[in-house]
């Protein structure tokens, strides 16, 4: 079996430190790991399967000799050292938006268009963290009835914002109990106990980037330019993983059990769904878990036909790194 | 100016609370005011207008003389005293689920159908607080363009539970930060950096005694039929103030540029809606507050046509309490 040489760029960032985690966890070929990051975060060190690797400065040459690149280290990192890695003769999959809408760039969920990857011309992106997990629990039932329509709100966990976000939500929540101030750094306003219907920046329609998001990711990794999103995205004071509430308009008839039959069965979702005695998604529950959760299943009360569904997810796992080790898994098969 | 003999039933709860504070703040022309408890409640001392009023049992006969009667207490309290208490010439305004959908009682939004209230038998009912927040925000629009359909996902705070969930929310957020067990009581699962898609009982169709209470009150209110509410309640690790996202199919088209000028003239209403720049309703900014705030209201990407919109008001005020003192204010108009 072919081993890989392979760099994790951003290796000190919330999402870089879980593809670390889950290459080794999943026994990812690999022949030599180089785990890159800006200057002040090189020199730390990680232990990958009991070895220390210390933290490189990423450089323009830093991708010599390197198979594959794990990307997550932000817009500018993407923009400027993929397509060196690229000329090194590196394949990049880049956890970022920078690549995401680029034609020559696919866009991969591999339980849902795994076939994509073939027109890959180096750069390979993975989809957003919220559209990830939607995208994922609408398939199915795409394939079985077609999808017209998706109206989506989200409850986003901080640490999608990153480490920084992680110890806000701790310090803000701290200081609020103890009636110290509440300093505001990350988030425009109060995360602690508040909720903020903001990802992202703001278009001239009032939509935000996350949102937009959600409707172009979505058309893309379905090959589907007729079906729209309608998405709010929101972040709330939770540390890990994303809820979803999802409401579709389907183009067939599908009643909710054989909705629920189709989810368990797809790879990488577990159905959770008696809600009569209290089961259901949670982001608690799925904090750390490699699934797509998928609960509260049943007809929605507009669509007509259509389904209404509750979604939840690790967004640093699916939504970011496990996806795009995913990724990896199917570039070398 | 006639002045009233006004009861609180259930005086010592967090909306009970909010209705003796708001009647003072109101000057609501009040000639004696009773407060009324459970045995367990009964002997508490509260403060109005500067007058020591000791809390007295409910029993019975506890309504002779009073004018008007302003229910929080529960299904059983309002399905024993209510009727009593029309018995003895009282008129009842009852903040609970237990009488909303009863044909002889009418459901009040001052704002949005006071004619209503002339149906009295005795008892008026307020609505539920996550369907008041957001039949407020859609009746300029409703009256402007018509509504066909509206879906709406919620983030409900944990005062709508009442005071033991604010005290578990605090306390399973204390318990966290420092390491220690976290104690579930009041919810079926761990509120705190958590989120919950139930809000009370599930039906067999999947959906909570809370989603549909927002489809058949929002018909009762409208006088219309005809309006379909798909919702998702949803409890968030907040303490005071419901957010709803909101989608509305109208009938016309109708701009986002008029819907908000329609909605800032509205009663009661406060537009917040520059999210370039970082304004939009917080449930923190709502908190104390009378209003209903409405903001990132913009152009629906699935219906058309139609608008989104982002709602929030204090749950214990307009959501129960201030509502519930409006319609007194109406009544004795």
């Amino acid at each position: 079996m072919k081993h890989y040489n392979v760099a994790v760029v951003g290796a000190t960032g919330a999402v870089g430190e879980e593809m670390v985690r889950i290459l080794e966890e999943r026994s990812f070929p690999i022949n030599h790991l180089s785990l890159l990051a800006s200057h002040r975060s090189a020199g730390r060190e990680y232990y990958f399967k009991n070895e220390k690797i210390e933290v490189l400065e990423l450089k323009d040459d830093s991708f010599q000799g390197i198979d594959i690149a794990l990307f997550s280290g932000g817009d500018e990192v993407s923009k400027h050292y993929a397509p060196l890695a690229v000329q090194a003769g590196t394949v990049v999959i880049d956890n970022g938006k920078y690549y995401r809408m680029d034609p020559d760039v696919p866009l991969i969920i591999p339980e849902v268009n795994p076939e994509d990857i073939k027109k890959h011309k180096g750069i390979i992106a993975n989809p957003n963290c919220s559209t990830t997990q939607m995208v994922v629990a609408l398939k199915p039932i795409y394939d079985a009835v077609g999808i017209k329509n998706v109206i989506c709100a989200t409850y986003q966990s901080v640490s999608g914002t990153g480490k920084e976000a992680i110890e806000e939500l701790r310090e803000q929540t701290r200081a609020f109990l103890e009636g110290d101030n509440i300093d505001i750094k990350v988030y425009p306003h109060q995360i602690a106990f508040n909720i903020l219907p903001q990802i992202g920046s703001f278009d001239e329609t009032g939509y935000s980037s996350e949102e937009i998001k959600m409707l172009d990711e979505t058309r893309k990794i379905l090959n589907d330019n007729n079906i729209n999103v309608s998405a709010t995205t929101v972040r709330v004071p939770v540390f890990r993983a994303h809820a979803e509430d999802i409401h579709i308009e389907t183009k067939k008839e599908i009643t909710p059990a054989l909705a629920r039959e189709l989810l368990d069965k797809f790879p990488g979702i577990k159905v959770i769904d008696q809600p009569d005695v209290g089961k259901y998604p949670l982001s608690l529950m799925a904090e750390g878990k490699d699934e797509v959760f998928v609960g509260r299943v049943r007809r929605d009360l507009v669509f007509n036909p259509g389904l209404a569904m509750w979604v939840v997810s690790d967004n640093l796992l699916k939504g970011a790194a496990l996806n795009t080790i995913q990724i990896a898994e199917l570039l070398i098969k």
